[in-house]
């Protein structure tokens, strides 16, 4: 890799004409019946016949949706949920998803200080030293091309992320106004000047990218802002215009295209939009494809999604 | 299980007679080198040799230190850098620790909103429900006594915590002041009222604990406040006194008794003293126990960590 994660980014969107990313949350009790019968094998542990269903889910995701949209985003917990069954799934989906020239995001949330945000940072974009039996080996590990983080420990928690960022072309999206209902209770608190604290987020996330921009003009450090704020979202591109922005909250949590628009630049640039449940799940609405054409069903809403997305632009 | 975690945990103190939880933070480069040697194994990835190795370690410092302490924090990212192989001695440590009568932390900095908080809920407190091959099963997963919570995303985030520890009787520390050096950046930033951020969730974390307090008078909703920053301990001490203080800082990051002191309660309660390094890897600075005897050096660290911690009460 020898690319800006930003103008890979971009550039990704551009082929593809559309900003979609797609949530790769497989929730167990969700997935068609014949998908968890054909990974059941009583050799195995419940959890890892559970694990090797996500597995078979997630590839048939993504091959029907990995020539229309340009990213993916596995969220972690519904592997993690498996325990290291769970997390062999999550290194192979990202991997499965990369050999179909997806980019993808670790929705991981992670965030630690000093050495052990590089333990972090390390694991899901870098590289780790390996050394048990007297040679050192460095491998990597998870190998996303970007990761979700948190911000309430300040520069401390992100700068190991920045760094493993600059060494292997790497991306990160810092939480600054998150798309749940009860985000404001911190996020929205009044600062002495006015300003509220994802304003202030928005800030520091601006400046931690400012010297680091591709050619597209854009950062490598990224903002997570809800879809469910669209006035918050206004405010925030206006004073982050060089960072991409992460927009969870379209479709099953209610925001819809025109609640997005405002996280995107003029150029039409600059965000990414996405779906996990209804995408992944459409075919719980569509009784005419049925559980066996959960695939098509993805891929059909994906195309929608991307019809609903220009109707706005 | 039946009883409040606040007072399983008080008890622990008691019973031991001090307030120390040994940081299980196994870094490869730092585990001697027999350990290593003995968890190689040519038929095996380098990433299940390394997660061995932290194993073996780990298992020696548990047995060195479980009748002195009342609590371990394994950390998980210095376990996820190994991937799956690492999460998997992360169940196994945790499983071994309960085993030996010490009350566990996962420290794992988890967050995120609704249904995906409540999957790490389940996957760390409480049981995962498990369908593939027709029959559901509910298992623990990872079953640690408590974990510590990141609180960027207000009580959409904790909840799904606060509800399994509800059903499990298990615990959580939230983030509130933490013990780095850029803590401030957002920690310390001034409201309109003068009170600081960390005040702010202060206040929250003692009011989400409130109505459910143990015998003890203490809430299983405690909070995360470094040792770097007494005064701040101090007036967090004040704004929450049913609240458990999960104190990191002590030792290597440069907190001293000293310094743990305002995070007490006036009953010489109300904390835990976190202190990792500079146990685990004692032997480092024990030329006359060598790597050969680190876990008497671990041992002998915690002895004298309860040594000087008495000193000031």
């Amino acid at each position: 890799m020898s690319k800006h994660f930003a103008d890979r980014l971009i550039e990704a969107i551009k082929k593809k004409g559309n900003p979609i990313c797609v949530g790769l949350d497989p929730r167990l009790a969700q997935i068609p019946k014949h998908i968890k019968e054909e990974a059941f094998d009583p050799e195995k542990t419940p959890m890892a016949c559970a694990a090797d269903a996500l597995y078979e889910f997630n590839v048939k995701i993504i091959d029907a949706v990995c020539d229309i949209v340009p990213v993916v985003k596995p969220q972690i917990a519904f592997y993690e949920i498996f325990g290291h069954e769970g997390i062999r799934v999550y290194e192979q989906t990202l991997k499965y998803a990369k050999s179909k020239g997806l980019i993808t995001i670790a929705d991981a949330k992670r965030n630690d200080i000093g050495s052990t945000a590089t333990a972090y940072a390390q694991a899901f974009l870098g590289e780790v030293p390996v050394e048990v039996g007297g040679e050192e080996i460095v491998s990597p590990v998870f190998d996303a091309d970007s990761i979700t983080v948190t911000p309430y420990l300040g520069w401390d928690g992100i700068k190991p992320f920045y760094e493993e960022c600059t060494k292997y072309d790497k991306g990160i999206f810092v939480l600054v106004k998150t798309s749940n209902p009860s985000s404001g209770d911190l996020q929205d608190l009044e600062m002495k000047d006015n300003s509220s604290i994802y304003e202030v987020m928005g800030g520091f996330v601006d400046s931690w990218g400012a010297n680091d921009l591709g050619e597209s003009g854009y950062s490598f450090i990224g903002a997570v802002v809800g879809a469910t704020f669209p006035k918050q979202a206004e405010k925030l591109r206006e004073l982050m215009p060089n960072s991409i922005f992460l927009v969870p909250g379209y479709g099953a949590q209610g925001g819809g295209a025109e609640d997005v628009k405002p996280c995107f630049n003029e150029d039409g640039l600059g965000a990414i939009v996405n779906s996990s449940r209804g995408i992944i799940f459409a075919y719980e609405k569509r009784h005419d494809l049925g559980a066996a054409g959960f695939d098509e069903a993805a891929r059909q809403a994906c195309l929608a999604m991307k019809a609903d997305l220009e109707r706005v632009f």
